[in-house]
């Protein structure tokens, strides 16, 4: 059993049910104010009140207030604690949405550790796969598309439109809105790895 | 003077005051509700009634039913058709938020045409920059954030964090969240290319 956690970024609203929560900035306040025990809370807590920060502090087992300056990585200095304590399967919420700078800076880290982040909303699932055969549940999305920071090999099966054998770089932009046909399709990244988005219409 | 249009694409509600437009699937009957008169407009349309789409046909002097295979490269197909028409400044306003495939698509587009495509919403302004010194205006945004699909050599002027001859791979999220100082910043590519994101919080 892979060990996973939560974490709660800033602009998230409505809290999935989880064993393990790190809050980030006002994500740690949501959190708190719902009674969610936290391993951590980091943020530089600028936009909170004193107040709240001692409800903040009075639900998380370990407290890190960042320096202003490094606020917006705030969600990579939590994603880079939670690997660092361990944790296999890592879910973000709130990063995306709002500024689109930030929402950059949690696709790349998603990127960076395929299989382990994954980025939610309540259109998107998104997450990286590295080399290997991955069985891939088509959930109650609708759509499948594929992007590549640099370059990769991938196989389609058991989607509207399969591929085989296809070299996909970062330029491309045709490998959007396909479609599980049943219940799972195969992805196969033969080399390279690849930034999976499920997605449904808003 | 270099010919500028407005490309609506459908997720946008509020129509910027334009001399040129160009309608994308429910974004064109938004351009037809409000009487605008445009290029194009180009879409599968399959989420429009038959009523609206005579509206559409009426306030466009050229329309383009596309296949519904091809939906997810409306926007695309409309960028290519301003680039084909000659139009030097192509302004994008719906493409972000809701499917962040999507969203990826319309950033690709960005940093294929360099100060040419430029994408809008309420929190955010986004372009690409190519090689040369360019002169970026403050304009009501907070922050400005730099990214590069492959790797640029950049230096930045008249910023809260210069830059000097620096380095910038597609795996770096560092270069996030910097401040033009004054009215304007100055932007140097060596090499390379960057796409910019000018932003400001929810």
């Amino acid at each position: 059993m892979e060990a996973s956690v939560v974490i709660i970024l800033k602009r998230c609203e409505s809290i999935p049910t989880a064993e393990n929560y790190i809050g980030v900035d006002k994500g740690a306040l949501t959190l708190a104010r719902s009674g969610k025990r936290m391993l951590l809370a980091i943020g530089d807590f600028d936009s909170v009140e004193e107040s709240d920060l001692s409800c903040i502090k009075e639900y998380s087992d370990a407290f890190i207030q960042l320096n202003t300056i490094k606020d917006d990585t705030d969600g990579e200095a939590a994603v880079m604690y939670a690997i660092g304590k361990g944790y296999q399967k890592i879910h973000l919420y709130g990063g995306l949405g709002g500024r689109v700078d930030h929402a950059m800076i949690n696709l790349r880290l998603v990127s960076r550790f395929p299989e382990t982040v994954y980025l939610h909303d309540e259109n998107n699932f998104i997450y990286s796969l590295g080399e290997g055969i991955h069985s891939i549940g088509k959930r109650d999305y609708t759509y499948i598309s594929f992007f590549t920071e640099d370059e990769s090999i991938i196989t389609l099966e058991g989607m509207k439109y399969p591929l085989t054998n296809q070299k996909l770089t970062n330029k491309d932009t045709y490998t959007t809105s396909n479609e599980i046909l049943e219940e799972m399709g195969i992805v196969t990244v033969h080399t390279g790895k690849v930034t999976v988005i499920q997605s449904k219409d808003a």
